[in-house]
């Protein structure tokens, strides 16, 4: 009946690449970003939150959403007695979700029915975690720990993808597009034949890198005047962090966390640690490096917009695999072993694979 | 496949309240928006409307879409025959909806097939009123009609909330949140505890509040400086008529009455009709009325928003109810009882009920 | 559970008059649009095309989604080999869709899994046309041709039209809506009463006016200011030509033909050619009539909008007809029956019917 332009033939197979993984922490927002008068609208997992902090200082997210009229409550102030306010009716509630004040209500007293619904949260490195099942009875693990590194440079950024978590991690780990889509930045078309090991873990799935040769491109150029072996390590940890690690010899060390937030399906943000300690002092390199790195995240941006975009208009994915395409698939069974709560015990070992590419 | 952001877990009944009352009358526009010239467009219940005035002057209102190649008939132009002619192909409708001309057309004249679907209007009180079932053999009852007030000052305004009719009326005819959303202007805290009687009647509902002192905001001193009982009224009658009465002593009557055109499920227009007669004279406070009337509905407009918004994310309402919701609740079944044509009968009289609330 | 506005009561069948004929050949841009270095993006029922040139200039037409992780080829670049190369991972195509290199990749070499979806193209008379089932064994039948006319002078131009390829070419060949629609510009009311005679051929359906006395608006005035009896033929010519032919005694002939692409269900791109001979020569004619030309396809493309957004609004056409629609329902019955595959054969001849009208 209404005729919506679609495929003549229809070409897609209807999937897209998408999961959601309730029992799992995500950064819902920087520390600094959650003041202590207003509260703050965050959208992880599809769910919009409702961030503030009590009387105390500590953080707390409720759904966004009053359970009296369904306002969202982050339209409302924090109270004097530390609790978040309604704007519609005042009702009050506290860092559990449970109702506290009901103004003009005499007869009873506010009830379970008048909670709000709370989600677990956790404040560290200067991120605010939620975990993203809040009938859970008790969290299943902690949020992912950045190491104190002394004597290391770190930059952090934030950048939204309109992409799925899937298709960003891909995005994140691939080696091969850096030529085509980032050329003349980062590497240059294929020349060096090298080895890659895939290896899976209980948690993650990593390639490294064997025998790779100093990229020829300039942000290389900046990393390591001098050349040498390269150590490179690409990594996914669940249920959203991807880590890109490289080491130039001895004194060169690279490590770039990107921690990501499904806010939808097809909208990610990544939250971005780059840390390094490198021959060339960390404040010669810093400004050097940023707009270079930014330049690559805007490429990046373009193509899984463009990506993003197509997939839904052809009504799914259909996508040719190579055995160069590394990281994608196996990325792809952990995030949907996690959905269904399948994990494989690997009997505490690692699985491992070698693929030839050249670089 | 769409795979479009749903929440984890899901959250809502899937339920909103809204109601589709055919078999009443509505406002479609004000009798000076409607000149004898050209067609204007209006949407009443979703079905929108070309109204038009014939060459007497009389108004008419026409299902907006030609019988014949569907273009809305509001594009086209009074013809000086009186009747309403189409852009496209010159078709011309009376005010009863039937085709008077094809011109080209040689063989047989304009038949049944070729007929505008009409719909009965009335206009009074400055008002064009549709009839919005415009299938039925006979109209049931006649519009709302404004009584004449000697002596009193009337200000008339018009705004669209993006609510539906339910969450509009309940909003108009609630207390509690006027002291949190209209914090300062209207009322403060609750301090004082009354009684509310809610009357059922058989087509209407209302709130009447015993033992209300004077509200201590700006509003309230403008309207009556020496203090004095309250006689507090929240009124609905069907299908979607708010009246706010309020007594000040003798002297002192305040009638707000708000007829609500449900433009769309969740799009409803007020037009409102503000009567009172008061010991100040009410060229003196209507200039101070006015700003601060506008002020109050800008804030209902913008939580109604907010709430329409937040429903349709969450895919439909999820409310707790408590006893100081007074008519919310009551109105919606009347809707309901109405929508269904079961209206109860009472016999006669009516029923009430009493609730004890701190206002 | 939406409750998106409907109308109370329903009123309209759900039918759109939407046809997708696969097995053809349309114009997906003009020849000066497809230059030597970039893919351009076209769409053509509903399908995103990339198209380029190879080496040798020679146009292509590829599904406009990289078999690898789906994104547009259009974003990509023609290579030195004159292949079209992915913009994601450089994976490059040649004008078949065969995948020619997949860089990086050491194991095994490009397959058929790795191909891009390639369109039959053809490039004549400015026009690049693209026939739209890549499954097709062989193409059916060549793109329209246009014939060469000595001495006549020839006016091109594009515009789209909101509008179901349908509709677009029910107006174009519509004579009623003249008289209305173009007020004063082309046809005053109808006066004269003549004879229509409609044609089925096998692939075509035409109207041929017969005793049409010169129209009296400002276009008919400029194109024969001595009058004179006039020829007028209308017709429709499978998939999706529109011709408008006059001719005013021996020496005015006028030609319009309209090349229509369906880009979406209610979308159609019109490639006007305009070629006339006439008593003015062509240089004194053509800044006269282009403005004219404009300004009556303006007032085309604006009902189209209103009726498209009619028919969507209402869930489906609702139409009304009568005699004097000549071309509109046997326009469509051609496309059904082209659709399904079922052309009714004529035995070589054709089908005539006459309907009086006064123009």
């Amino acid at each position: 009946m209404t005729h919506e332009p679609r495929l003549t033939p229809p070409l897609a197979k209807g999937h897209i690449s998408v999961a959601r993984l309730a029992d799992y922490w995500y950064v819902a927002l920087q520390s600094n970003e959650l003041g202590p008068r207003r509260p703050v609208q965050r959208t992880v997992l599809g769910t919009p939150l409702a961030l503030f902090r009590d009387g105390q200082g500590r953080p707390a997210a409720l759904l966004d959403r009053c359970p009296h009229r369904n306002v969202p409550l982050s339209l409302g102030r924090i109270h004097e007695d530390g609790h978040l306010e309604c704007r519609y009716h005042g009702w009050r509630f506290d860092t559990s979700g449970a109702c506290r004040a009901i103004p003009g209500l005499c007869d009873g007293a506010p009830g379970r029915a008048h909670n709000a619904t709370a989600y677990p949260v956790r404040e560290r490195d200067g991120l605010v975690w939620v975990y993203m099942n809040p009938d859970a009875k008790e969290v299943r693990g902690e949020p992912f720990s950045f190491e104190e590194r002394p004597g290391y440079t770190t930059v952090r950024g934030t950048i939204d993808m309109e992409a799925s978590l899937h298709a960003t991690l891909e995005n994140i780990l691939d080696v091969p597009h850096t030529a085509f889509l980032h050329r003349g930045l980062f590497r240059k078309e294929a020349t060096t034949e090298i080895e890659a090991e895939v290896r899976r873990g209980p948690d993650r799935v990593e390639a490294e890198f064997i025998g790779e040769p100093r990229p020829p491109g300039i942000a290389a150029r900046l990393l390591s005047p001098s050349g040498g072996t390269v150590e490179h390590t690409d990594r996914f940890i669940l249920p959203s962090i991807a880590q890109v690690e490289y080491r130039l010899g001895e004194e060169n060390h690279f490590l770039i966390t990107q921690t990501l937030t499904p806010i939808g399906d097809h909208h990610t943000r990544i939250f971005a640690d780059i840390s390094f300690r490198l021959r060339i002092p960390g404040f010669v390199l810093r400004p050097l490096l940023t707009p270079v790195a930014w330049h690559i995240l805007r490429q990046d941006a373009a193509i899984l917009r463009a990506q993003t975009e197509n997939v839904r208009r052809f009504g799914g994915e259909q996508f040719a695999h190579t055995s160069i395409d590394l990281l994608g698939r196996p990325i792809w069974r952990l995030l949907r072993e996690a959905e269904r709560g399948e994990l494989r015990s690997l009997d505490g070992g690692t699985e491992a694979q070698r693929v030839r590419m050249t670089v």
